[in-house]
């Protein structure tokens, strides 16, 4: 338990100025692991403070401070809290430009390319789907396609975001080689997530899929817990398929979804980036010393201009209604669409705290 | 080998004039399995004809034959020749309608709806993909949503038609309830394939697949041969994930690419069909005593319409040029983009003639 007692964080002694928001409560221990549960608003403003001291503006602060909590909030941590130190690493090497803004480069009616100027991938994003959605008011679909920005964090935030405003979002983002194409030893393609999403019952349906089947975050965690995956989720040195995950991390030979199919559609989505944009493409990127200069595409479809929109509520709770009727396995928990479990731990979350890791709170107290 | 002796076919008596042109040509027999080799010319006008006999008209039956024998040529033989038989049947029950032509529903700007009239998927569906690229001549993008249609045959086929016209495509159909959602039990998705294809050195990349590890009939063939399937393709009635076809047929729980995430494509991609053309769902499909009224979706990208398209050729090569580069695992052949191992396939079964099995020529010999 280190430094922390029963439910109550002791802030570490002289970084109390560093991140004094954090200090201003007491953090609650998780009773069931090493994490410490922090608000969402707390979280927020720490966030902001050091986003500011880093030098970004108010306004890109804020936002890009509302994105890494409400990623954490929403249980994405590998893409909220735990990767903030690394964020505010990338900027301070310069990998992130703090004052870029993105550009046109191109247009064509329903189309856009648009230069990300290295700016905060979030910032990118969040304008790029922004963005897409103004074409599709204007054309029924819409796509912007994004060179030279910089991890988007979680994909499925863009989904979320219009969705909520009521359109039909379709987008990825290519990444650095980290999976190899399918009969392959060595890593030539990205795990490119992929997200799609659309407006459901006040809320939405969000896909928000890497094309390998576990992270290597999810990896990692499986070793520290002695678990083995629930799948097989790579390959061993020897080259058999294994769910034992110190074996694949070992190997760096993670398996994509559907072995051949996944390897395939990731190639082709890192394909789609680099053209439609005028990008970098995973294996450029991989050239880099680190990851930085993606390419991604933004698709978002306005449906209200179709005429029978108001019945597209309807069509979908007729087929989630189906979906739920499956019969479950012998034992199974329930069956749930794409982002129905973020319902629960984002209420959770916002009820009880954010969990967050002691090595990860130190992280973020250093910075 | 039946009535097949030695290279040469001895048509069935009594079936001469029900399809005469078989009879005008000695059928090399396939030294390695039952199978007939059959050339390309000769199977597009026994289709021809046996499409005109059954009531298309003169234009409809060339660009149908034609499409189930460039399937056939391409090796997607599920569906090119041997679904050929089923594809009659289905327009003598009424399923799929002779005479129908799309008409349109709906358009605003990029995105148009239009319905198929439940007319020959096939046509449908090259129409659609055509129309889709006239959008994205006009908006850059552009989108065809298309209820009441019937089965494709081969989606990849459309993805073919556009990349090899210089565009980007991204096209899916929803089907039949046939895979069950992750932890269930009974089927409540379809597979609905997806493709997503574009130009590539002067033919295409050309991704094509479901959202089943295997289709039911690559596990029946597997029975056939007494082969276990490569990965694992499903569960067994016991709930245990098995590469046993046999097993898998038996509990009827093929296993989605990536388990719980190709689950999760399938539905939004339903969802998406269903939504966008305002057509059936896989559960409302499901209700019909056979699969027919599909939803289908077409998006196409005109990259010429982008400033740097001259330099899309490189963008490519140079991703293919790295992926190819990828050390292979041992005893593994060699890698492979979506699409280039139907080159092969189709240069060979042009030159040696398209295998058919017996029995599937049994059948069309019946029509």
């Amino acid at each position: 338990m280190g430094r922390i007692e029963e439910n109550v964080l002791t802030p570490p002694i002289g970084k109390k100025f560093r991140c004094f928001i954090f200090l201003q409560l007491n953090f609650k221990m998780d009773q069931h692991s090493n994490t410490i549960l922090i608000s969402s608003d707390e979280m927020q403003i720490c966030f902001e403070n050091i986003l500011l001291k880093t030098g970004f503006q108010k306004k890109d602060a804020l936002q890009l401070a509302k994105a890494f909590t409400e990623n954490s909030v929403d249980g994405v941590y590998t893409h909220g809290v735990n990767r903030f130190p690394r964020f505010i690493e990338y900027v301070q090497k310069g990998y992130v430009k703090k004052d870029a803004l993105p550009s046109l480069k191109n247009k064509f009616n329903g189309i856009e390319q648009w230069d990300g100027n290295l700016g905060a991938g979030i910032l990118n994003a969040v304008f790029a789907a922004e963005q897409s959605m103004k074409l599709a008011d204007e054309y029924g679909i819409g796509c912007v396609a994004l060179s030279n920005t910089n991890h988007w964090m979680r994909g499925g935030r863009y989904g979320w975001q219009a969705a909520k405003a009521g359109y039909v979002f379709i987008g990825w983002t290519n990444t650095i080689a980290n999976m190899p194409a399918w009969n392959a030893k060595d890593a030539r393609l990205g795990n490119n997530p992929l997200v799609i999403a659309l407006p459901y019952n006040d809320d939405a349906i969000v896909l928000d899929m890497a094309m390998s089947q576990y992270s290597f975050g999810a990896m990692e965690l499986s070793v520290m817990k002695n678990e083995k995956l629930s799948v097989a989720g790579g390959f061993d040195n020897e080259g058999n398929l294994t769910n034992d995950p110190a074996a694949i991390l070992a190997s760096r030979r993670p398996v994509p979804i559907g072995y051949w199919k996944g390897a395939g559609l990731s190639l082709l989505l890192d394909i789609l980036a680099a053209v439609l944009s005028g990008g970098l493409s995973t294996s450029e990127i991989s050239k880099k010393e680190a990851e930085y200069g993606l390419s991604q595409v933004f698709m978002a479809i306005n449906i209200n201009k179709l005429p029978h929109h108001s019945s597209v509520p309807d069509i979908i709770a007729t087929i989630i209604d189906d979906y739920k009727q499956s019969v479950p396995q012998d034992g199974a928990s329930s069956i749930t669409y794409p982002g129905e479990r973020v319902l629960k731990t984002r209420k959770q979350n916002l009820e009880k705290g954010i969990p967050v890791m002691q090595e990860v709170l130190d992280q973020i107290l250093k910075l």
